[in-house]
C-alpha cells in the first residue's frame, strides 16, 4: 500500500514543538502486529514535560536508549496510558481474541530489529489518535465489568507497583511520599496494596491530599504547614521511613536527602529532567541510599491490571476529567494545576 | 589542677586556619578514660581538607551531627588514625591492660553526656600531639609483633572495609574502584579479603595503580588513556560491576553515573564537601542506586587490626612516609601531589 493511498485518522500531533489536531496515515500492523482503536488514554506528566521541553526530553530519550530517537522536526503522536479494541489482525498472528476484545498493552512493539516505544515515537502513534498498532503477545485482554478508563489507569499503576517492588520494604518500614499528582497517588495505590503501614503523603494541594487519603495514604501533609518528616515520626513512632520522592523538580532529591534520617532509602521516582545539585556531605554523614527506578516490569504491568479489574485499587477516584482529540491542547493546560485535575483521559471517539 | 599548672605538650596544631607547631596543655583523663602517649598517627585525607577548606568543614561537620561544634577561632589538634600506648589510667578504670600496652582505638570518647569526637574537638586532642586521651573500653591492645605503623592503618582500613559491607556484593558481582589514594586502596583490600573479583582500580597516577595492584586489584586503569569501564567488561566478561567512587571531587559522581550500566549500585565512598551536580535522567534512565557510606562499625574497626596482624592486608605498602610534629604542615602539602606519598605517618616521639 503505498503512503498517498493509506487511510487517515485524527489525532493530536506534536508538532514544532505545539500539539494541533490534524490527519495523519492509520498505522498498519506488521507481522505478530495488530490494528487497535484507542478508546481511552491517560495524559502522563511525561506526555507535557515532552511537549514543554521538548529538545530536552529528545536529548535525555536518546541519552537513556540509543536505538530510540525522537525526531522533532517530524510528527510525534504521543499517549503511552492506553485501553484498546481489536480492529484488525496483521500477517502472521495467532487471533486468539476476538476482533472488539478491549485490550491493554506495554507501550512498546516487539520487532525482529528489537523493542520500539509506542507514543514517543516518529513511527509508531500513541494514544491521542483513533487508532494504533499493537504487538499481539502483549495484549493483555481487559475483564468484562471493568471500565475501559480505570483499565487505561494499568500503564501508571504499574510506575507504583515498580518503584515499591524495588524499595523492598521490611516488615518494620513505612512510606513517606513526597508529592501526591499521578505519579505519587500510583505509589501511595501500591504501598496499600503492599500492606505498608504508615503511608504518609505530603503535598500543597488540597485537592492531592483528598486523593492520596482515598487512595490510602493513612496521613496527609501540607509541607506548607508541618514538616512531612515531623508529621511522619508522630504518625509512625519507631518504625524505619522510605521516602518516595514523586515530584520531580530540580531541588526535591536534595530536600529529601536533608529530611531523611541517618540510613534512609530514597526511592526516586519522579521524573527529574533538568541537572540536579546536591549535597554529597548530606548522604555521606547519613549514610543515605537514593535508589533510582523508572517503569515496570511486564509482570508488574499485569498485576496493574488485575488489582484495577479486583478494585483492590482504588482507580475510580483518579479520573477527573475526559476529552476527545480537539481537547487534548487545552486539558495539557489544565493539567498545570494541581486542584483541578489529577488523570484526563482522551476518549478519541468523543467529541470536543 | 588548675590550668597554669598543667603539663605541656607539643603538638601540630590548627590554629587561625594554618598549622603550626606549639605547646598545649595534656589532656587529663577523665571517668573511664586513660591518658595514651600518641606513637604513629596517620594523615588522613579530611584532614587535609579540614585545613584547607575550614569553614565548610566545619559546618559539614556541624551538620552531619548537631552535637559536635568545631570552633575555628580555637585550637584544633588533628589526628584520628592512632597507635598509642598506654600511659596512665584516669578514675574509674578497671586497668586490664598494663601501662606501655599498645593500643588502638575508634577515635571516640564515650561520656556520660553522649559521643565525643577525638582529632576534629576542641576539646580532645587528636595524634598531631604527644598524648591524648582515649576511653578504656574502646582500647584494642595491639598484637605482639606488628608495627606500631601498621597498626595506625586500622582506621583507614575499617573504613574500607564498612564500604564493601555497606556494598552487599553477590557472589556474581565484582567491583571497579575509581580513585586509588588512601579510601581506594582501603577499599581494594576489603574486597580482597572479601574474595570479590574482579577487582579494577582507575587512578591518573602510576604510583597509585602500583599501589592498588600490592593492595590486590586485578587490573589497574589509566583513565587518561582507557575508559575504566570499558577495560572493566574485557576484564570481567558478563559479571555485574559494582562502583567505588573513592575520589571525593565535584561532578565524580556524575561520571560514575555516566559510565554505570544499567541496574549499577554505586557505593560512594569518597567525601566530597562541595555541592555537586547530578543528572537524575541518567539514574533513572538505568534504574541506578546510590549508596552514601561513612566511616565504620566498631567491629570492623576490629576485624580492620586483625586483619593487618594476620597479615591478610598488605598493610606495608601504604606507609610512604614518617614525620615528626616538626613536619606535620610540610607533610600536608607533600600529600597534594599523589606520585610521592599514599600515608605519611606522624609519629611525635621522632624529630623533624
Amino acid at each position: 500500500m503505498s503512503g498517498a493511498a493509506r487511510p487517515k485518522m485524527r489525532a493530536a500531533v506534536m508538532r514544532n514543538k505545539a500539539l494541533v489536531v490534524d490527519e495523519v496515515p492509520v498505522p498498519e500492523p506488521g507481522p505478530g502486529e495488530v490494528l487497535a482503536k484507542t478508546l481511552a488514554c491517560g495524559i502522563c506528566g511525561s506526555d507535557l514535560h515532552a511537549l514543554k521541553h521538548a529538545e530536552r526530553f529528545a536529548a535525555a530519550y536518546r541519552r537513556a536508549d540509543g536505538t530510540s530517537i525522537l525526531d522533532l522536526t517530524r510528527d510525534i503522536v504521543m499517549g503511552h496510558e492506553f485501553c484498546a479494541e481489536i480492529v484488525a489482525y496483521g500477517p502472521h498472528t495467532d487471533r486468539r481474541l476476538a476482533v472488539g476484545t478491549r485490550v491493554c498493552s506495554l507501550p512498546v512493539l516487539l520487532r525482529p530489529d528489537g523493542r520500539q516505544t509506542i507514543g514517543y515515537s516518529n513511527e509508531h502513534p500513541g494514544g491521542y489518535a483513533e487508532y494504533m498498532r499493537l504487538t499481539e503477545s502483549l495484549l493483555l485482554p481487559v475483564p468484562d465489568g471493568v471500565s475501559t478508563e480505570h483499565a487505561a489507569l494499568t500503564e501508571p499503576m504499574a510506575v507504583g507497583i515498580h518503584a515499591v517492588n524495588k524499595a523492598r520494604l521490611a516488615p518494620d518500614e513505612g512510606a513517606l511520599v513526597l508529592g501526591c499528582g499521578p505519579v505519587g497517588l500510583a505509589v501511595i495505590a501500591a504501598l496499600r496494596l503492599a500492606s505498608v503501614r504508615p503511608i504518609v503523603a505530603a503535598d500543597f494541594s488540597p485537592r492531592r491530599r483528598a486523593l492520596a487519603q482515598a487512595m490510602g495514604a493513612d496521613v496527609v501533609v501540607d509541607p506548607g504547614v508541618e514538616v512531612p518528616i515531623e508529621r511522619w515520626r508522630e504518625a509512625a513512632g519507631s518504625r524505619q521511613v522510605v521516602i518516595f520522592e514523586c515530584v520531580g523538580v530540580p531541588g526535591l532529591i536534595g530536600q529529601a536527602m536533608a529530611a531523611a534520617p541517618r540510613g534512609t532509602r530514597i526511592v526516586i521516582v519522579g521524573v527529574c529532567m533538568e541537572p540536579d545539585t546536591i549535597q554529597p556531605m548530606t548522604g555521606i554523614s547519613k549514610e543515605l541510599s537514593l535508589q533510582f527506578v523508572l517503569a515496570y516490569e511486564p509482570d508488574e504491568f499485569t498485576a496493574a491490571l488485575r488489582h484495577i479489574a479486583a478494585g483492590t485499587i482504588a482507580a475510580a477516584e483518579l479520573v477527573t476529567g475526559r476529552v476527545g482529540i480537539d481537547g487534548v491542547a487545552q486539558a495539557f493546560q489544565d493539567l498545570a494545576s494541581p486542584e483541578r485535575h489529577a488523570k484526563i483521559m482522551v476518549e478519541p471517539g468523543r467529541a470536543g
